[in-house]
């Protein structure tokens, strides 16, 4: 027989591209296998992943919430509350009871598109956050925002000409989604000299440029706050973008899945397009996503999240509903994530001041990490760095000099990857080149988590690998 | 601007069928709601759902495995361990530990594979159970059987005219994600009255149909032990099926997630495939599926899982962790629940007796209920009924008048779900219609799960039924 080959699978396959967890991270993986041998021979003694926003991961060891984990195990296995009752607080024990009366066994299949409850308290935390009404039956819980992405995108395009306008730089996902579907990107720049702001304008001519080519957009996602950039939208400026929908039918997906890491957030809050939406009474079809992987929960192995619809109408909600019960349901423990994030405890309760705590040291972590490494990432000859305001990353721009860009070319690489590449062989910092993300034709950049614990010594290490770089290739 | 139309959106969408949560399933929801009330007006008082495998949902309440919750608890929040000792056995206590140590924080992404640990632990059931080298290079972990089974369609399906066998009666996911990719199903009617055996023959045709209609055949689908037909295919018939698939180039897509829902072992015995190609050292490239959702776990809701590649080379593997990466990782609290349906405890361990005793238990009440099931609606008039001897179901034929099929018609229903429907309402047990799994033109049929307790007040309640809709409809 014919052995079964590349050439003969699904060409859009080939063209899917996910940096975060490309060839860095696997470079990445095989040095911290390397590392369990005593005599490893690296000039490094463990590998920091700060390629991926996943808080609670080995080296990075963000603690989870313990309130989220005495709900998640007293669900697994209720027993508990009786055999250990001094275990738990009152207030979780009673959360416990409640979602288990709901939902039953934790062991079963869901409603396809959620615990109706959960989707309930869902509405609630949107109302509550908004001011304006939210409907449980327009909500679907997820197995983590990219699952609902995913799924919203492979519905839009109905042909190789449909396009989805993308920010650049962007989160690789939507890119990835659309090579998959054989959809078309319709890139549109942010502007990196004025905080990575979204101009409706430079979102205009994307569209012009893509009628001219034939191509059809048919949605604009948006990133509030931004990935990799951390920005945050003023809300007149989502008020026009509501507006650009409007004028040309587009579909808005709007990732809002670092709504609460704001580290400035008297300047630089968080406004949803759901208000925004409902303030407007705009008819702009609408999805909204988020998830229990970042914000303060960092629960991303629990595959968690919800997306709303808002002005989609009840068949478009049924054809939805159809694709999600193909795949049976979302995981449960994620779902009950969801509920732990929307209900968070309330003063009063038994767990209110140990939550109160821990979600106070993240935020601050968080804010002063960020501050930190853009601060003296800012300070290096060729270096310049936006202070993010919000979401987990810096997207650093970085200088290559002729000669640095001549090596890359030689070792077959981009340049901004052979300097991340560079970076992981001498430091064990694991970046993602700016190349994962979009940039401007002969800039470059990285993106990197501002998760790791020790922020000055890892900083120390990226300022004498950038160092020791520039002597070798110059700025 | 336009409002969001359904005919704006991928036609494949509308193609997808899933009959499993389909219009019954809808309909037994709205019931159940109804059924909160007190003066509900409804001729039953519970919904029973039989449309689907999902053994712990309330009303079948088949409990958890003791030691599955008892790890899921201490992984969850691994403090227990020291705040209630007395609460966990030792064994669990070290499983925990070791998972823990391991994997770190359940709240971070794993390998998007799946735990190199786990996959290391599956591969070592795998050669237990066949007696050959498995490569956990060559598992992946997966959020279910059903996110494998749509990934690796997705990955096959190279154009419009590709295609894939697929048995009938089939699980209906198959036909939903070739609809929703753009692949041909090629169906292979399994012989019926043979207990619906798979006939090399049969298949040898479709092939020659699916030629003589410019469809390319890319890959065979066997599901093993049969879904919904409960057939065990012997190994004679595998060897003959390997020799088909090595002879057309098709890869084989073994579809292998009811594997120990055995009920006459000694007569029908459950043969991988990897076995199989193993021990015939057969070229045939392979995927096998199995999952945490049916077995003695029933762990649906944590959506686990996992697929082998056989004879699949090291560049298609490469894609597949690319397209699996994009999702970031299958659900941890599966992937845990892999790890605990791959290692059960052994003699000798704390856990072992209640286990034991545990899954003793539902593998006799699946023995039973299937048999008493088949016995009793064998002997209704009009009623057929292989006497299933794996998986979860019964796939009964029946007989429906030319004045029950005239109602049909004039209620817009496809004769076997009338029936459904008329069963639903006068029952509140919900099955799914055989059109749902597909059955040769002019035949009947429903499926049923074996796992409502009080087999028989239930089949009370069928037989009921059905005397009464042939008074009215005749036979």
């Amino acid at each position: 027989m014919r052995p079964l080959s590349v050439d003969s699978l699904n060409p859009s396959i080939a063209k899917v591209e996910y940096a975060v967890r490309g060839e860095l991270a696997i470079k990445a993986e095989e040095y911290r296998e390397q590392l369990r041998q005593l005599d490893h021979g690296l000039p490094f003694d463990k590998v920091i992943s700060s390629n991926i926003g996943n808080p609670q991961q080995k080296g990075l060891d963000q603690p989870p919430i313990t309130f989220s984990r005495h709900v998640a195990a007293l669900t697994e296995w209720p027993a508990l509350a009786d055999l250990a009752p001094n275990a738990f607080p009152k207030d979780v024990i009673a959360r416990a009871k409640e979602l288990g009366e709901e939902i039953g066994s934790i062991g079963a299949y869901t409603h396809s598109q959620g615990v109706p409850f959960i989707r309930k308290n869902v509405a609630k935390f949107i109302e509550e956050r908004d001011g304006y009404p939210s409907n449980p039956a327009h909500i679907f819980l997820t197995g983590g925002a990219s699952a609902g992405v995913s799924l919203l995108i492979s519905m839009l395009i109905n042909n190789p000409k449909a396009g989805v306008l993308i920010p650049i730089p962007q989160y690789p996902l939507y890119t990835a989604t659309l090579a998959q579907h054989n959809g078309v990107p319709i890139p549109y720049h942010l502007e990196e000299s004025d905080g990575w702001s979204t101009s409706i304008e430079t979102i205009e001519e994307a569209i012009e440029r893509a009628h001219r080519d034939g191509v059809v957009p048919k949605a604009l996602v948006i990133i509030n706050p931004g990935n990799p950039t951390g920005a945050l939208l003023a809300e007149e400026t989502q008020v026009k973008l509501l507006e650009l929908c409007e004028k040309h039918s587009l579909v808005l997906l709007a990732d809002e899945v670092y709504q609460v890491n704001l580290h400035r957030p008297d300047d630089h809050p968080f406004t949803s397009f759901k208000k925004i939406v409902a303030q407007q009474q705009s008819p702009v079809p609408l999805v909204s996503f988020h998830s229990i992987s970042k914000g303060v929960t960092g629960e991303c192995g629990r595959r968690g999240g919800y997306f709303e619809c808002t002005n989609i109408s009840d068949d478009i909600l049924a054809l939805i509903y159809k694709m999600v019960s193909v795949g049976l349901c979302p995981p449960v423990s994620g779902q009950i994530g969801v509920d732990t994030m929307v209900r968070p405890p309330q003063p009063g309760d038994e767990s209110y001041e140990l939550w109160k705590k821990e979600t106070d040291v993240i935020h601050e972590a968080l804010r002063h990490r960020t501050m930190t490494m853009s601060g003296r990432l800012n300070s290096l000859p060729g270096v310049s760095c936006v202070n993010s305001p919000g979401a987990l990353y810096l997207y650093p721009q970085i200088q290559l000099s002729d000669k640095a860009q001549e090596a890359a070319r030689k070792a077959g690489k981009q340049p901004d990857a052979f300097y991340a590449l560079a970076l992981l062989d001498a430091t064990g910092i694991c970046v993602v080149p700016g190349s994962g993300f979009g940039q401007k034709k002969g800039e470059w950049h990285y993106r990197l988590t501002c998760l790791c614990p020790g922020v000055d010594e890892y900083v120390n290490k990226l300022e004498k690998f950038h160092e020791e770089f520039i002597e070798k290739y110059g700025v």
